[in-house]
């Protein structure tokens, strides 16, 4: 009997320990997924606050950050404009529609869909030094990943051309008009750009006040001034430009004229892609290609081996070579960009979001004839391969009635803010209204327009 | 017969069943420690991929990077300078001692040391926007951190003092200088140094040419002009001193007068801390705190309110603000430098690490007459609440033979590169060598003078 009740004991024990085996099995195996197998150590800290970050909820209108405030021991949401509350869901009735700075945070959705194959983790001891493995400031497989994306995207010719690194286009850009101007003549080189044109080569030029070069506004004034080879001048081009969108092209040529090629919008997000770009001093960014305006990095594709090394001399003299960190993240969002769909998913995703949004706001605009935007045609892009309607990066707005000459001041009436064509050298019949912002902003920036819109139809027909 | 039989197979199944338990706990509960509860998802795979490149062997001489060359998937070793091979563990035996460039990488085994803590994750969609929640560059957490971070080091007195943040101190001495620079003024500034004096002032300065200021060398030979308040002066003060260790005072004095002081090398590492600092514009870089010169980040501390506005007006037009991955990793050091031993831990690394070194090079030198090394006495530090002895950054190495002019050759004769005491306008008695290294590079310079010493004394005594 002894014996018997052991047998039994036995058994009782054996399949407790087969279920606590089955638990521990299904734990270590099935719920912890395809990477269980890692056996993390050192980044499983840092792996969990992140995720504990993220999983934060700010109801779809705001985020937490690791960076942001944190209130005992809990990350705070930070909200998206005219929302509130701990968790982001308060909206504030009479808060202004905010379409001013052009924060390409219309992007962040698709990062948040490719959460995983966006992660980045980064180890203490990530390239400490100044330099690279070949003594350089820059990264070789972000380089080569760059050549790569402008292959797929079609939008610029690399072969032939230096790289080089800086913190966004705003930086390269000084870069390129130190680069560009005399090193040693009596006068400075005139720096000018089309009207309208975008407020930082003015702002940017004056503020470094240079001996080598001057702002002197308006490209076309100095159509007959540029036979002379004596008398330098960099003319910036902005194509897609900002405001309107336009494809610019040089409005100034001849012996002594440079040119700089600004072309953070020339992505299939913003427009077609007639053929990819090929000038001698183009500039590009990270911020309105993935839409990581924050990490401050951008690359110029240059010919001339010698304007490259300004440019470089001018990167080592500011501050050494952009930060290595801004460099890793922007080489982990390019490598998603490049695997995933080989570059379709991203350039689609940003591609329809603009596009109806324009589609959207047209429709409204096109009811009134108080107010007009830019006219952009259809065209083939080469990237598509088709034929593609418009979705800039921002309306050119205009106030059409006469009396009507301070456009912003209509809009801000409408508690709407926008940015001045004044600070684009183009009067204030124009207002830039940025479509980048997050879904918020344009929802209630098209609400606004539309109220402004049909008060106006109402007020004509009382 | 059976019963007893069967009962053998039950025991022997327990047993087993219960291994596999025992196996199964510890794999989940003991290895994988603390943080085994949290069930990772996005991060997993980032964070096994960067443990793997971490797990890659290159001997101790190098170090695989997440963002270096990959081979059939495998990360490759990055080797330190004379190193080589797949594993980094072939020495080239007639290989030039680098003690040229000051790469703080003496700090990396602090960081290897304190993976977990210093791990850092960054989820695809951080801070994609130009502006942090209150519409600044800057991230307030960052700047609390730095704040707290002098309070410990008592190294400088942060109350009453704005903050900028630049792309390490590269960037804010340009800044500062603009900053300082009359807006309005007939004549450039003056920007001078003490002999001798960090490259970068000089380079800088005239590099970028403007119409505001002016690098006009040694400051004491402006002593006598600066009564005169219309003829402006900006004097940088280093201190510690690059390249000899000093703790520089301003030379002059004046209304007319504004002072820089570079602090980057004033940590406990370096210098004995007599007092915190409290002048009215200083700077300071992670660079020769952390270690991390790659990051691009560092900070002035800024007394005057329109001074700060037009450092910040500087940081906007040059690149819209330092960027926020090289922030996020900056916080993320610091909070281990905050954390770990309330901050005497990695004082202590880095003072030991370099005081060891400056012992056996001082050792070594003080066997020989033809070479000598800067004097710096012990001090009482009130960091670490004692007279501590000198533990600087490099070594000012001076020929003292009349017909050995150029220290340089010598060196170089005997296989040593350092940095010639022209580039410090100081001539080419002194040469500098950096004792910031990585142990490899500390350990064959040594080894170099060491030959150097006792092959001079050989050929005397013969």
């Amino acid at each position: 009997m002894a014996k018997i009740q052991r047998s039994k004991l036995y058994v009782g024990c054996l399949l407790f320990s087969v279920a606590l085996n089955l638990y521990f099995f299904i734990n270590l195996h099935l719920i912890r997924g395809k990477w269980s197998n890692y056996q993390l150590s050192w980044s499983l800290q840092a792996a969990a606050e992140a995720e504990a970050v993220a999983a934060v909820s700010c109801s779809g209108h705001g985020r937490a950050y690791l960076d942001g405030l944190f209130v005992d021991g809990k990350p705070i949401c930070e909200c998206n404009s005219c929302f509130g509350g701990p968790d982001c869901s308060q909206f504030s009735d009479g808060c202004v529609a905010d379409a001013d700075s052009g924060d390409p945070v219309f992007l962040e959705p698709f990062w948040m869909q490719h959460a995983a194959s966006s992660a980045l983790v980064v180890a203490g001891w990530h390239r400490m030094s100044y330099v690279f493995d070949d003594q350089s400031f820059i990264s070789h497989e972000l380089e080569k990943h760059i050549r790569k994306l402008h292959s797929i995207a079609k939008n610029a010719v690399t072969s032939g051309k230096y790289i080089v690194f800086g913190a966004g286009s705003t930086q390269l850009l000084s870069a390129a008009v130190y680069a560009l101007s005399p090193e040693n003549s009596s006068s400075p080189a005139k720096v000018v750009a089309s009207v309208p044109y975008y407020p930082m080569y003015e702002l940017q030029t004056d503020f470094f006040n240079s001996v080598s070069f001057k702002f002197e506004g308006d490209a076309s004034l100095w159509r007959n001034h540029t036979s002379d080879s004596t008398k330098n001048v960099i003319e910036f081009v902005t194509a897609p430009n900002n405001p309107d969108g336009k494809l610019n092209k040089p409005t100034l040529q001849g012996p002594s004229v440079k040119t700089i090629h600004d072309h953070a919008y020339f992505w299939p997000h913003f427009t077609a892609i007639p053929a990819p770009a090929d000038e001698d001093l183009m500039t590009f960014t990270i911020s309105k290609l993935t839409g990581h305006a924050g990490s401050r990095f951008g690359w110029a594709l240059v010919k001339d081996e010698a304007v490259y090394q300004r440019m470089v001399r001018y990167m080592t003299f500011s501050e050494m070579g952009v930060s290595r960190d801004a460099q890793l993240r922007a080489l982990k969002l390019l490598k998603v960009v490049l695997e995933e769909g080989d570059g379709k998913e991203i350039f689609e995703f940003a591609y329809q979001t603009m596009r109806k949004r324009w589609e959207r706001l047209s429709q409204v605009i096109s009811t009134s004839k108080r107010f007009s935007i830019q006219e952009i045609l259809p065209q083939f892009c080469t990237f598509f391969q088709k034929v593609r309607g418009p979705s800039p990066a921002y309306a050119w707005l205009k106030c059409e009635r006469e009396e009507e000459e301070d456009c912003g001041a209509v809009l801000k009436e409408a508690n709407i803010i926008g940015r001045e064509g004044s600070m684009f050298a183009a009067g204030n019949r124009h207002v830039r209204l940025s479509l980048l912002r997050t879904d918020d902003d344009f929802e209630l920036l098209l609400r606004r327009i539309n109220t402004l819109v049909s008060e106006q139809d109402r007020s004509k027909t009382m």
